[in-house]
């Protein structure tokens, strides 16, 4: 297609119409159009003064001081706090803290335990992000439970009074399909079972709502369209109402009920606490605290708006620029299935993205022949996509 | 004691032929004596510039491309390796990351499996940091052990057919007490059950020698004697003839032979890098590197030497200062069951604390009546010491 001159035109309008567009200014970008949010999250612009505080004040000048004076040790319920409106949860049932394989454990050994000894299967989504199946299998083991990898269209028949939990992707990290989440937590309720969610691939990109939908327990991680920075803190929720049932697997002395007591049993903290575990990694952490306020003033929905305008409009500008049949999409073209990436099926996928990088459009590769492109509403504007997809056509076509 | 002339002209001889005292310099002080370097080490001065490196260049400008040009991938297992030589390992033993209770447990279920199911019964030091025994007693709830709780000193003859493995802190948190890791660790042997040591407080402050001794798993925190900031990401050194045979609870997508082949079935990679489980947080993470520059060509055994001439001249020194009966000592005379600090029980010694640190003398109250003071070598003199023991006779006496 020689013709560029239509979706320019349509980049420019809808950029020229895009209110969140102002909030690019929060983060540090260059000419380069960045597609990757959904792995590395950019650097919001305020947070490299507030982690030099940290640093050079906080642990330099107050050392051991910092841990009350600077709030350090209820960093994990505060910054959980912050990141539950994003997700839908009341506040007081989400810390931050450990990696999202480690809270995947918590989370897995917390749901058997709640469901029961009589229930001695554990569902996971077959296509997982593969960590989340790993440490399912090893969740299964520690407690004598049956793993059982289905596709998350198979979970409601895969369902039974033998199920203790299901855990899913809200959304695929390869395809980015968004799934069913009020649907299948609702279907997990109905057959017993303890509805167990991950969000990394949803959180900060649209409309979660966990209170709503009656999910018992999430994880997420924080380094994507939370923006937190690498290997960020992830997070755990567990619902107010089972809070007292969550008996977890890593009860380490900061979820103790009195940290301090040093006492040689273990009583655990109410309420979200008991998630924690050892002291928190607060250079990383904090630097997630300062990084949650671009979302001071940003509602989630004009997010999930944007987001679906910026995917249709990429898969729009991939029809126009790309010739038919040298890419398939892989990501629904239902906005109800759909997260916030898109992926295209395409041969030698590897090189394709080295040369896409190349030539300043970074998105991912994802074996064997996946180009995964995501985007971040919070700073990726229409004239950017429009540039990803001419790009892509030229390297494809040269 | 009205003649304080002795100790004071003692402290600057001491001072004076002190090999170690430049290194004060490498470090950001002020004029408090900071005697709390065993809860959280003092900021080595170079870290600010190196972490707003990292944020503002590797996060900042390179993002995704740091995990392969900013070594971040990697950091874990280099990481490890730069701690080894401190804990007497060779290099490929160690990987750091996650919390020091999350180490406790992969060590600990690790060990169970190393030492096969006719053992049922895990050994656990009563007198431990607490969060060691409560994962213990979670690690033993999974894998179906009896834990048993022994003081050090009773290992030995509580040892037997049925002990999978020993968990032991080399020095005693509240006490200072340093256990004899040699000994302690022959006698698991002979038993055949597999020794784990908690390092947290020791390693910076004395040798360890963990291949010499043959220890089989250790774990340990860094932000102690090693300076690596709040919170900063703990370490597990698992001895490369058991590597093979490391079989870990938490086996996230870090610790695949193939992470990024996304492979729905787990296979675990050779060597310490099954020890990593998920995302590593990098900030805080390439902090603790930096921080661990200050240890260029300072010898461990002229740390540990400094060591005991500090925590010797703190106790000749409250004998001078403080009026007989009103403190007691609770760590060994004896150096060789010494570690790097002092503890004092005192009545009210919360308040008695209060008022040393509202003078400029910060060590840490441990419930219920301990002072405990931390030498760190590297950057504590002996007019510091001088300082602390004076000042403590006066609150004492006021």
């Amino acid at each position: 297609m020689s013709d560029t001159t239509e979706p320019a035109a349509a980049a420019k309008r809808l950029d020229a119409a895009d209110e969140l567009a102002p909030l690019r200014s929060r983060f540090v970008l260059d000419d380069v159009v960045y597609l990757d949010g959904n792995s590395l999250g950019a650097l919001p612009a305020h947070v490299p003064d507030r982690v030099a505080d940290v640093v050079r004040r906080q642990w330099g000048d107050l050392r051991i001081r910092s841990w009350d004076e600077s709030g350090w040790w209820t960093a994990p319920e505060r910054i959980g706090d912050r990141i539950a409106p994003l997700v839908g949860a009341a506040a007081g049932q989400i810390v931050v803290g450990d990696s999202t394989s480690v809270n995947v454990f918590k989370a897995l050994v917390g749901a058997v335990r709640m469901a029961g000894d009589d229930r001695d299967e554990l569902l996971v989504d077959a296509t997982t992000f593969p960590t989340d199946g790993y440490i399912a299998r090893s969740a299964a083991r520690l407690t004598g439970r049956t793993l059982r990898p289905v596709s998350p269209a198979e979970v409601p028949a895969a369902l039974s009074a033998r199920t203790a939990a299901v855990l899913l992707n809200h959304v695929d990290y390869r395809t980015g399909r968004l799934h069913d989440l009020p649907a299948l937590t609702a279907a997990a309720h109905a057959a017993g079972a303890v509805a167990v969610w991950d969000l990394c691939h949803s959180a900060g990109a649209l409309p979660v709502g966990l209170d709503e939908h009656g999910v018992d327990l999430a994880v997420g991680c924080t380094y994507k369209y939370l923006n937190g920075g690498p290997g960020a803190p992830a997070y755990l929720y567990v619902r107010r109402s089972l809070q007292d049932r969550f008996d977890s697997p890593l009860p380490g002395w900061n979820s103790h009920a009195e940290p301090f007591g040093m006492r040689p049993d273990y009583e655990a903290a109410p309420g979200a606490l008991r998630g924690r575990v050892g002291t928190p990694d607060i250079l990383s952490m904090l630097a997630l605290e300062a990084a949650l306020d671009v979302w001071e003033g940003v509602s989630v929905a004009a997010v999930r708006a944007k987001s679906l305008a910026l995917t249709d409009f990429f898969l729009e500008c991939v029809t126009a620029y790309v010739p038919q049949g040298l890419v398939e999409s892989l990501t629904p073209a239902a906005h109800e299935e759909r997260g916030s990436q898109v992926a295209l099926r395409c041969p030698a996928a590897g090189d394709v993205m080295e040369r896409l990088i190349a030539r300043g459009v970074v998105g991912d590769f994802r074996h064997p022949d996946v180009l995964r492109f995501g985007f971040t509403p919070l700073y990726v504007g229409f004239a950017d996509v429009e540039r990803a997809a001419r790009v892509l056509g030229e390297v494809l076509a040269g």
